[in-house]
């Protein structure tokens, strides 16, 4: 195997973790950043999103050595908190795996870490304030600006990192028949703080994630170290109780005190925050081929942006890491046959993902308060009980365990399947039971 | 109202009939063609693409007076004649009314009628070799490139009717939010031409749309005023009989003895053609919003690329300017709420028909030569000519009435659900007779 000057464009959570990778595979890495240093610049308000990391993106931090950084800054939760409009909470446990829990991690932190590792490997050079322009499907030139420059740059070998508004997606759009497409929910979502109280302890429940399911109205809170809480408002756009139409402060106190009564006092300035915060959207993003020949390759958002409601979008970034550094080994670093392997088995997989996200949010903001939603996540919880190795739920497959997605959503079928086989003939052995009873209870009389 | 000076870009069939209709409800128009003007260059082998024109497309035309133009030089095609690969061929009618046929009509011919009649409206100007490269959301300020200079032009309102690939719709795709999809076939198409017998009588029946259905590799035929016909294969791109692999002489002839032995001596150089002609693709595209407030509005294959298997992109094209001027009729000109009307009402229709385009394909390679899809055609038009007015065949609708597409979906979807309930209720009649003519034979015996 010889080493390759490659070329990554993002030093976010995945481009960084590719870099550190690939060095140590013997490859000479240069990080190229749109942005400033994250590390040095300020912490925006507002902006400090949170992760819900689970077994996928944990596993590959831990092939670079980065897992127990990672565990001790985060933040377990345990299940879900479910607070209805009266102000009664429900604990939901992820799972019947007391081992298994959610880490919320905030972003910014785990980025840093990841960068302080690149930082330290020999073969990585880390380069910011480079906006990639353009590059060449022919030759190895990179077109970057640079404080308002153009630098060229030669790398034979291009990874694009650099999220769902991916330069590196847009050159190879201009190829014919890649396949694109970009589509957006009609929600949004808008960042508040809920502070620790004076004395340092937790406003509310730690160690859990809180939702607060209003149908197309929803809000959320992960757990901060300093046990402080990112919420998140999933609201829409439009609409009465959009954010395009709730844009004073006394709207604001007036949803608040409406939807989310028990949280209305814990959050300081409110509507401040409401309205200084800016409002994001939520998109999901399949294309297709994600490489060009074995020049170029997306990674993570650039290839496969989905909505933050199963909470893996991040761990399916993380994961695309540890799976191209298999399918590397299986062939022994021959770009384009690796990138077209790794392209082939992973595509159905965060396509299966962005379906359940999607699916996920209707879930989410609906279902989980519901008797029925309870019932049969309850009901789930035994079965696995009495059959922990037949029935895995979806929510234990996709989030604890690294089987590929589309095959948890086949297992997942296949088990609703037989579940439904067993219950019918459980059915019939009953009927058949009371018959024979009744038959037998008639003889006699 | 107040006249309005509006830029159209693109001078394709939509731009310019578009621009007509809208001079003469008083605007001033300017339309912008990336291309030097068609009428004065070479016309390009390979590129000779025929259209069906069909009751939309020919209604659109009528309404700026165009209409006889069109169809005294188009030639009218009144069903589809199959070409088995024993060299058998079957004709099936298009409608069971006589009148109803579509119009072979030479698109660059076609284009040019607009052209001229585009330039002998006053308040039309036609500018070419003016690439659009930007325009302002904010202001007035549209930027184009025009023989390696930029221009800066002024005109509040922005029609983009500039096709498929429209810079339009790429500088409303910078709009957060904007819903964007581009899909290809792997199939992609290359055109052939048969030429007239050297007695200039017609080589295959004219009059009619050929087909030689082979599966995943398709032939056409359309029928040209000069008796020859223009041929357009639909072979996949990869795979062994696709457009890559087949790149010599031999391997064409081989082919086409094989698939298109009826027609293969009447290509003249077949090879030749075949290794000069372009090879192209298959989009289709899907977007949303078209409009951005009362400043820009999406067009045609700009708003809704559809694959060409219904004949209706052009037509559905041409009702798009139809439509737009009703609805700005009922709207008083007032853009913003045109624009955001035409847009509510049109788009399912336009998705409806992109999913009937590529449906269609499946039906045209693979069943149109089966005796089942043969059998239910043939009832189709038994139970029309029995019910005329309540059993309207889809194709009918979509063809030869301007039933807007997704009503057209619905009410086909519904007869066939009536049909079906006719048909049981007949069955049901045949057991209780025959039960009773049983019965009473039982009852003599």
């Amino acid at each position: 195997m010889t080493s390759t000057h490659i070329a990554i464009a993002g030093a976010g959570l995945t481009g960084t973790l590719a870099g550190i990778r690939l060095a140590r595979r013997g490859h000479e890495i240069t990080i190229y950043e749109r942005r400033t240093d994250p590390r040095s610049s300020v912490h925006h308000e507002g902006r400090s999103i949170n992760l819900a990391m689970s077994t996928r993106g944990l596993d590959a931090l831990e092939r670079a050595g980065l897992a127990e950084t990672v565990r001790s800054t985060g933040v377990p939760m345990h299940g879900r908190m479910i607070h209805t409009r009266s102000g009664d909470t429900a604990f939901q446990p992820y799972s019947t795996n007391p081992a298994h829990h959610l880490l919320s991690v905030d972003r910014d932190r785990l980025n840093a870490t990841l960068l302080d590792a690149a930082d330290s490997e020999p073969r990585v050079e880390l380069r910011f304030d480079h906006k990639l322009v353009d590059f060449s499907l022919r030759d190895d030139t990179i077109e970057f600006e640079h404080l308002g420059n153009t630098v060229i740059e030669q790398h034979p070998v291009v990874l694009g990192a650099d999220g769902a508004y991916s330069a590196v997606r847009t050159r190879m759009q201009r190829v014919d028949r890649f396949r694109y497409e970009q589509d957006y929910l009609e929600h949004g979502y808008k960042e508040l703080t809920i502070a620790a109280r004076t004395d340092g302890s937790p406003a509310i429940e730690p160690r859990v994630l809180h939702i607060w399911p209003r149908g197309g109205h929803m809000m959320i809170a992960l757990p901060n170290p300093d046990n402080s809480f990112t919420c998140t408002l999933f609201w829409p756009f439009g609409g009465p109780d959009g954010f395009e139409t709730i844009d004073t402060a006394d709207e604001v106190e007036h949803i608040f005190a409406r939807d989310f009564a028990d949280a209305h006092e814990l959050v300081d300035d409110l509507s401040g925050q409401y309205l200084r915060n800016p409002t994001s959207s939520l998109v999901t993003i399949h294309c297709s081929p994600w490489h060009s020949g074995g020049r170029a390759l997306l990674l993570g958002d650039a290839a496969h942006a989905v909505v933050p409601f199963y909470g893996q979008g991040a761990n399916a970034a993380l994961e695309d890491v540890s799976i191209l550094m298999d399918t590397l080994d299986s062939c022994n670093d021959e770009w384009e046959q690796a990138f077209a392997t790794f392209f082939a088995t992973r595509k159905p997989d965060t396509d299966a993902l962005a379906e359940l996200a999607l699916d996920n949010f209707v879930e989410m903001r609906d279902k989980v308060a519901s008797r029925r939603f309870r019932a049969t996540a309850a009901l789930h919880r035994v079965v696995h009980r009495l059959f922990p190795r037949q029935f895995v739920s979806l929510y234990e497959l996709v989030t604890f365990s690294r089987t590929p997605y589309a095959q948890a959503v086949a297992r997942a079928r296949d088990q609703g399947r037989r579940a439904t086989q067993i219950a019918v003939g459980l059915s019939i052995a009953l009927v058949l039971v009371a018959g024979g009873v009744i038959g037998m209870v008639s003889v006699w009389n």
